[in-house]
């Protein structure tokens, strides 16, 4: 038993409310200093030609905001209801850290990459509110890795450093070293998992009740809907922030293309490892989308359907095995309780995404891209002018260390932060139960 | 007891096919008579210009209707699910009457909007289908103060003159007095909230038997799906039918930004009002919705993000205040039984947003709006071409006590109707039970 | 009892990972020999003019696309999970053969509709993923019609026959014949519906057990998701390939208006045929979509508002008393046990839908569509420009034919193959049950 065991107490009354009063004003006031409309936005460019109106922004990247901010909220939410009882904190507290992670979100990233430095004011339009749902993905998925034992205010903590974080690392990775990586196997999926692992390791609980850390035969057809809102709106994710025109294009059908493969060699993984050849339902629930976040990287980048057909054929092995054996080892020798996985759903596909990236940059060509696709895809202009295709596959795999380290040494730092004892986490034998901070 | 609890036969064998029949029917000839594509949607008026095929409006609106249709079917229908034996009910009937009522809406609203004079016929696209979804809207609103109670025939004239109700204030709102709604804060939300509270007024039970009308577990996540899906939709609902362009763009952001600070917000005073500061369910799944509807005037208006931030965190606040203390006494002091609360999420919210369109109006300025950002946004062109902004504000101020009065007028009347003995509606002991109206 | 019923053996495996990574393999083989991306999602032919861009393609079918896509793996896999123990095979079984099938439909249909014949490839885009989802619709119909009875390894076969079958079916009438069958009420439903009858004839199990072929309360609550998705996106599905411009605009309008109707005729008669006047959520589920299926063929052509709701009317009706009449009679006197009804939603709707396309394109004059909008709407150019209306309602009518021997043929033969004794199959006593094949 932990020294501070006797100090536990879960009655949120005073903190709970305390600290969205405090961080929700604060974003007002932020807000009001320094958040404005774009032009695309803001009534004062109107621009009377019709034909300029219909190129607004809005009509190329809105439909695409729309799937990636269902994956949030629904995606990633309703994944985690498969707990027999922790679905109301499943999608309940996804719903209020998401939500206040956004507004965090908006500022953190518009300091670093919408600061329109003339008047000291971010300019926010569909593009920022898109970056903001990524950013706050990474918390998300880290939510993975604690849930059932954390408490809503452990989580908002989580999340204000979290974003905080999110947004320092991104600037590095893709303005200043100038990493390509759409749809974030990187800068969100490695930095998000384990930024989750380390903090479950700093929070591990050697006498954790189990018990109610499993299903019930109607909260995994609940976390279906997660699996399946998640599945199917990826290429949007892996395509939403891609050049206009044939980035956004291939982005998808490459997304498309890796996670239908990574369905069939999930099942097939699934079936082989277990008795009798049944398949587990965790599995589908999860190695499925593997393909997903594998193309995360190189999603915009030619890297022609059977290369993404293999990036989804071996996620799906790696992250199913991953669960059957990768999770018990690291629970036992490495004191990490990963609730949903998100070593094997984030952290190795992320891994794995990355290094497709690099190579695959550094493998491009003038003959397969021509010169002007090459320069469009991987910015080579100004100060990049010069960089060759080897140096950017150089930079990408820089990129993913860089990541690596936000994600162990800031999870670790949030980690002890959060065992302080007076942020209301249930006692060990209430894990996994809705009932000490629901109705 | 009433004096008709004798007459009372829930049995719909012959009063519901009559009237679903008689209604379709009606629809057929009508649309036969009336209804006719629109230039844009009809194969005589082919371009063959490539350029001009793709400025069709189709896709400049169709990915906001379909939110919007996701809204008004799953959204609404989910929503209702949460009572314990009544989800069939909730999702069925809503699921009814949207389909039925759409259908008189394009009626209704192309008599008083689309009517090409030269032939006295209505032309349909695409804005029509979504003005419908508003329209029908309101009246699944109302549903949510008589759910439980009622039967669906009663459910199906409540939205034949709700909807009749609602294309003649719209008219008379948005037409005659040129002022701007278009997320209807006024015409949807305070018309459907008091419409549905007038009727609830009129059929009040003094003996309704109160033990079925609450939820189960896995009820409660159930109408976490129609919470999810009208979250994350509503920006497109405040901003599907606003001007192309910076119009649509900016309602968006506004809206995104309000629901987020109005979760924080529910959040907290859920937590703040019960005992050992348990969340509730009910709080979540409603007051989180509550940032939107009050966006719904002044969404696509230079509000500013940190304006709907402040509307937000306001609307949060009072939709869950009103849960806890209102709801209880509307039911003893008023004898109104508002089973989903919607006097909370769409009554007072949608006063405050007719209050900060109608401020929001009397504040524009060209300095913020440009002169040509001003007269497109509030139409100031033909009768309107010297309204100022400060009358705007007024006319926008008088919507709000039109709607009302027609709410809280057209629901009396319609009350009474539905107060008939024959229509078949539960006795009291059978409220909010699937299996009177369900094999 | 069955010749081979002490052979079988429902452990899967061996043979579910062999089947799963021998076909995916294939597909990696293929699509490396043959799929590259389309000039619309090559990075090679990148056009700097902002314009351009911005008519990619992309942004005129991939909200369409992502809406079809939902159908598919959320509207089918959540209308079948209404069964009381068997949700996980529903679900989960239906994303593997899904994810599985767009990965051969792209081949299949590209070799005979998208390949360049100067160097051997297939190129794709946004509209060749769309067709692979209609590709699958069909196999996934007739997965309906077996439900419950089949191992995954079956599922598998027929998915990799029927997507071939439907490749062939579709390049005959869409092609050669150059019959208009946007919304596939022919090449989708008719096959798909056929299709699955017939192998669920060929395998007619005369002793099983009926117990558990029902539903629960929340399964049935569950399956409302599919057939709200189903209903909501019906229009995109009809107009997901249509022309753009008018087009599309017209497809989804006659879709909408279709479908509001057979809910309500369905509503009607599910009250008139039951005791007490009682709603069958089977019906709601059901018959509600047969409206979407019927406007298949013709909601690309001028059929009217009306008469888009004239034929919703019908198929409502016709639907529900199919479920209501036909299917009991399909099991005791033609020995198909049709576990969804694929007969009543898919079958007879599609028949329908195929006859009204044939009529309409009978009846369209250059009065009602212009000369221009004749030739682009049926495509009367090359060998098809001297074809007159009246010829093109008879090949329409030849495509019924064509679509349905394909599926009678194909599906006893297909059927055979499956009664073979090896592919793991559930005995009679445990069809219906998820824990034969789920840990």
């Amino acid at each position: 038993m932990s020294l501070f065991d006797g100090l536990k107490n879960t009655d949120m009354r005073v903190k709970l409310p305390v600290v969205c009063f405090i961080w929700e004003l604060a974003m007002i006031i932020l807000f009001g200093v320094f958040i404005r409309y774009n032009p695309q936005a803001d009534a004062h460019y109107i621009v009377n030609n019709s034909n300029t109106t219909y190129l607004n922004e809005f009509y190329f990247r809105y439909p695409s905001f729309q799937d990636v901010h269902v994956m949030i909220f629904v995606g990633f939410g309703f994944l985690m209801t498969f707990l027999q009882r922790y679905s109301f904190s499943a999608v309940g507290f996804n719903f209020l850290v998401a939500a206040f992670g956004i507004q965090w979100a908006l500022l953190m990233q518009g300091w670093f990459g919408s600061l329109d430095y003339s008047t000291g004011k971010i300019l926010i339009g569909v593009e920022n509110l898109i970056n903001a749902d990524f950013c706050v993905a990474s918390c998300l998925i880290a939510y993975g890795g604690v849930l059932g034992k954390t408490s809503p205010v452990q989580l908002m903590i989580m999340t204000l450093i979290g974003v905080t974080l999110y947004a320092v690392e991104e600037y590095i990775i893709l303005t200043l070293l100038n990493v390509r990586d759409a749809g974030g196997s990187m800068v969100i999926h490695i930095f998000g998992a384990y930024y989750g692992l380390a903090i479950s390791r700093v929070l591990y609980r050697p006498k954790l009740n189990q018990e109610k850390n499993g299903s019930v035969y109607h909260s995994d057809v609940f976390a279906m809907i997660g699996t399946l809102f998640l599945w199917l709106f990826w290429p949007s994710f892996n395509s939403a922030i891609s050049n206009t025109g044939d980035g956004q294009h291939r982005a998808m059908i490459n997304t498309y293309v890796s996670l239908s493969s990574s369905v069939v060699t999930a099942v097939a993984i699934s079936s082989l490892t277990q008795k009798k050849g049944k398949l587990d339902m965790v599995h589908i629930q999860n190695a499925t989308l593997a393909g997903g976040v594998a193309m995360g990287t190189a999603s915009e980048m030619m890297v022609s359907c059977y290369g993404a057909l293999i990036v989804g054929f071996c996620c799906g092995i790696i992250s199913t095995l991953g669960f059957v054996y990768l999770t018990p080892l690291l629970e036992s020798k490495l004191h990490i309780q990963d609730t949903c996985g998100i070593h094997n759903l984030h952290g190795m596909p992320g891994l794995i995404g990355g290094i497709v990236g690099a190579i695959t940059a550094a493998a491009a060509s003038e003959a397969v891209y021509s010169r002007e696709g090459l320069v469009s895809l991987f910015n080579f202009n100004g100060a990049f002018a010069n960089r060759s295709a080897s140096t950017q596959g150089g930079y990408q795999a820089a990129g993913i260390c860089i990541a690596l380290a936000f994600g162990l040494v800031g999870g670790t730092v949030v980690g002890f932060i959060l065992k302080l004892p007076f942020w209301g986490d249930a006692p060990n034998e209430n894990c996994f139960e809705d009932n000490i901070y629901w109705e």
